[in-house]
């Protein structure tokens, strides 16, 4: 049976789908910013975080408002639990891409990204983007099927960080410090979107099945660096 | 009045002190190892993360436990949420005190940290135990007093980020590429552990007072890199 909470609950998840789709963006933008040097993108993304953050706080104090009208308990107030913990990840996703954003400017008119680890921060930024994918439809329609392939996206973004390190440390890279400096934040930052990405998908499957996936401790957890 | 809500509210309270301290010590731990390249330190700060992550999920229990029983509104209720979100900054300096104490591991046995820049970090680490130690006096206390100087620490740990990142780009940084690389994943850990940090002191001010202090969107969105 729907009833208000349940309408209420629905608009928050809308809210998340919305959020989702809006950090993925900002993380595609921010990338392309990067690798074309385009400053005015690199402003954009930058500049519409602040969407984000709004989004955020917005969706915490309907939750909060929620809690306090509604009263739920058990699975319905796991929920609304639930909803917050995604939104702080959602937002610190979209800080992420801001990050990227920033290097993008801070290294204008050049390129942040030497040549030798361009391909690699594409793929960063290509399984970034598939993961938040599969989160936003795991949010918006509870599919848990998407969930079963995020820990082989997972492992995929921890190969690729390793491969940025195995570049950087590997005898003959030519660019020196300043640019090992913005690859290793870089990689951090797309690591880090990635496993915030994995445990929004990994909240709603516990929601609905209970049960963790096998890794959800280094999902949420981060990786260790190099 | 005092009633069962306020005293299971003391307990997560007192919960979050402990959180504090164990994070504090978990750093001040981590740095210790990191400095002296000892390996053994490293590993029990590496294996007591554990009791930090229990005590989040302990903590994030209970607290949705209190909601499902009490019902809280207004006040109440916002102190409960605030809780949650302070156990997930702590958990996640519980996190970063590994990151650091899993770098001293991996360059043992060496110190991951050459001398130019061992004082900087020595001051890093200085700067997080201040701000982590307000925050658990400000929890356990509401001594708002400890957080008018809090902008002050995190300029500071600002300021140090900056320094490591200019002795890193200076013409005469002789370790070459895998030190910086190190040296900029730990500069990073230790001023996100002083944004979270912040985060949680400034989570304690807004209940008390309602406002956030005047930066508090840089403390907890974190700093961006050099």
């Amino acid at each position: 049976m729907r009833n208000a909470f349940h309408e209420e609950l629905d608009r928050i998840s809308d809210q998340l789908v919305e959020m989702t789709r809006l950090v993925g963006s900002a993380m595609e933008r921010a990338t392309r910013s990067l690798l074309d040097a385009d400053l005015e993108l690199a402003e954009s993304v930058i500049a519409a975080d602040e969407r984000i953050d709004l989004l955020r706080a917005d969706l915490d104090s309907r939750a909060v408002d929620l809690l306090a009208r509604q009263q739920p308990v058990a699975t319905d107030l796991r929920m609304v639990v639930t909803a917050m913990h995604m939104a702080s990840d959602l937002e610190r996703m979209g800080d992420l891409a801001r990050h990227v954003a920033k290097v993008a400017r801070l290294r204008y008119p050049d390129s942040a990204v030497p040549a030798e680890v361009r391909g690699t921060v594409v793929e960063m930024s290509q399984v970034a983007n598939r993961i938040v994918t599969k989160a936003g439809s795991i949010v918006a329609a509870k599919d848990l099927d998407a969930a079963t392939t995020l820990s082989r996206d997972d492992d995929e973004m921890d190969e690729l960080h390793l491969r940025v390190f195995s570049l950087l440390l590997s005898e003959n890279w030519p660019h020196g410090i300043p640019a090992a400096v913005d690859i290793t934040l870089l990689a951090r930052y797309y690591e880090r979107f990635a496993d915030h990405a994995v445990a929004v998908a990994r909240r709603v499957a516990y929601l609905v099945t209970g049960e963790w996936g096998h890794d959800e401790q280094s999902a949420i957890a981060g990786s260790d660096g190099p």
